[in-house]
């Protein structure tokens, strides 16, 4: 099968299209007929060597994907043969920059009826990320308010309507025209500019001196330290990032807070309840479907182009989703 | 009144037998006769210099007290003058260690009947620390594993007993004879002497090489950062203390874990939910008379020998609790 593979580890230029054999189901396993995968910036940093142990050279990333069930392992109950599912697959598995691609059925789920295959690959990692991010561990509740930081980005895009869905008031930061009018599309109920004005110091007026309850960080390093000085007492921080930041227990001790690493990749890395994500992507499914959440797909490339998206992804100027066709 | 009084920020020496004002209630107050005021860690900390930012010498420490109420605000209701209560003073006012306390009626409850007032003034702090911590915000649950370092501590000892009556398995660490017999006397199912092994591996043979799915650490240092590898994937990792580790994001984002920052001071000195200590305190209470819940008290001091009650609080050798006489 035709494949995007990372040859070696480093820059974008490392990525050629070769024929690779195509995969073979395990247990667990669907085998999916790639129609789009979608691109994270979990792509470029594991072509530069992110999550390396264990991995060899030549591999095919892309950790999102939508297309068509072309065989199921004999254990596999839910799925039938043409079935359009999506799913996030394994960090540490070929991924879905290629023709076809192998999932573990749980973290698998059939796509939103209402959407095509391009925007069905720019759900589930970054809604699997802000669903488990907000939903499960924050439990935001009606009525918060919740700072989510790059609302114009994949994660974040997702995260404002997640939110806001559930009664949320929500902050957010953006900087490029497009990224703000978007956010404001999504329903924000405040867009800060970062490059124009202090976002801790606005926060601050926003929330009348006390802090913002939950912060939710994709960005990591400075937005991160940042986000320490506008967390409320009682706050709880999600990082989907992980920034080494000496001053976590300094701040955030104080303010009796809680601090979630968020890592979406733990239930494919380590096989602890792999089942959520396919639940997750149901649930996903219906409220598409019910209008109440869409993507938000900034550009397309066709899969030979791969090189090009990751340098747009890595240049942090797109905003929502880049989705990668392979079969149209 | 006599108080016990830190004159200027220092050692232990520097707590002196004074006559102070008695304390007129505030709007939300009960006035408590004082017969017996807990000691905690965070007493030495304080007379040290401590969330010292708006204090000013001299004041009087002492963040646990069992007496009865002798005056209640207008306001206040739910007590009658006469009533045996106890209660976790406010870090930010003057404290236990004198013949009478002010503290926010929200924050007090009604004293176990079946206790005396030297265990009852042992409960407050650590109580409520370990309930926030493992109940309201780890949300511990039915047959999980538990690791609660310094089990024969204040904190720790009232942890393992939370832990065994929710139903979860608890590895408790402790390195004093008495202690170690206090852990197993409590019903913790293993007790790792930290001096005699490497708790880390330990854990990890204990728990098939998955680590702890919960960490309470009341210890810090270095045993909040080894705790970083002994925790499991999806884990959460409570500490009181708040050290300053660097490795925290580097441990912690791969096994999307979960840090809580327990912080028992917040509800007081931010008056953030201030109500909910006293009904944790009511709730414990019942536990007490029940028979499922027991303060260990390991030391019993007048006091005018507050300087030397905190010495023996700051050498870490004591078992249980230290308690200061105060009425009797």
């Amino acid at each position: 099968m035709r494949a995007m593979v990372v040859t070696q580890f480093g820059p974008p230029e490392v990525l050629k299209l070769q024929e690779m054999p195509q995969p073979r189901p395990g247990p667990e396993d669907l085998l999916i007929e790639v129609h789009a995968a979608g691109l994270n910036p979990v792509d470029f940093k594991i072509c530069r060597g992110a999550f390396r142990e264990g991995r060899t050279v030549p591999f095919i990333p892309g950790y999102d994907v939508s297309g068509l069930v072309r065989e199921i392992a004999p254990a596999v109950r839910g799925f039938k043969i043409g079935d359009a599912v999506y799913a996030s697959p394994s960090l540490v598995r070929n991924g879905a920059d290629a023709e076809y691609v192998c999932v573990d059925a749980r973290t698998a789920a059939h796509k939103p009826a209402s959407l095509d295959h391009i925007q069905s690959a720019a759900l589930p990692l970054v809604t699997l990320t802000a669903w488990e991010a907000l939903l499960l561990r924050a439990q935001i509740q009606n009525g918060e308010t919740v700072l989510i930081h790059a609302g114009g980005g994949g994660v974040g895009h997702i995260a404002i309507q997640l939110a806001k869905f559930h009664g949320c008031r929500v902050l957010t930061t953006a900087s490029r025209d497009e990224s703000i009018k978007l956010c404001r599309q999504l329903g924000a109920d405040v867009v800060i500019n970062y490059y124009e004005e202090d976002f801790v110091r606005r926060i601050e007026q926003e929330t009348g001196g006390r802090g913002c309850p939950i912060v939710f960080d994709a960005v990591g390093g400075q937005t991160f330290d940042r986000s320490l000085d506008c967390l409320a007492v009682n706050g709880r921080l999600i990082t989907i990032v992980g920034t080494p930041s000496p001053e976590i227990p300094r701040k955030l001790f104080r303010k009796n807070a809680t601090l979630y690493f968020e890592f979406v990749g733990a239930p494919t890395v380590y096989g602890v309840h792999p089942e959520s994500q396919g639940e997750i992507l149901r649930a996903v499914a219906k409220l598409v479907d019910e209008g109440q959440l869409k993507p938000h797909v900034g550009r397309v490339f066709n899969l030979d182009e791969l090189a090009e998206a990751h340098r747009v992804q890595e240049s942090g100027h797109v905003t929502g989703k880049i989705v990668v066709r392979v079969r149209v």
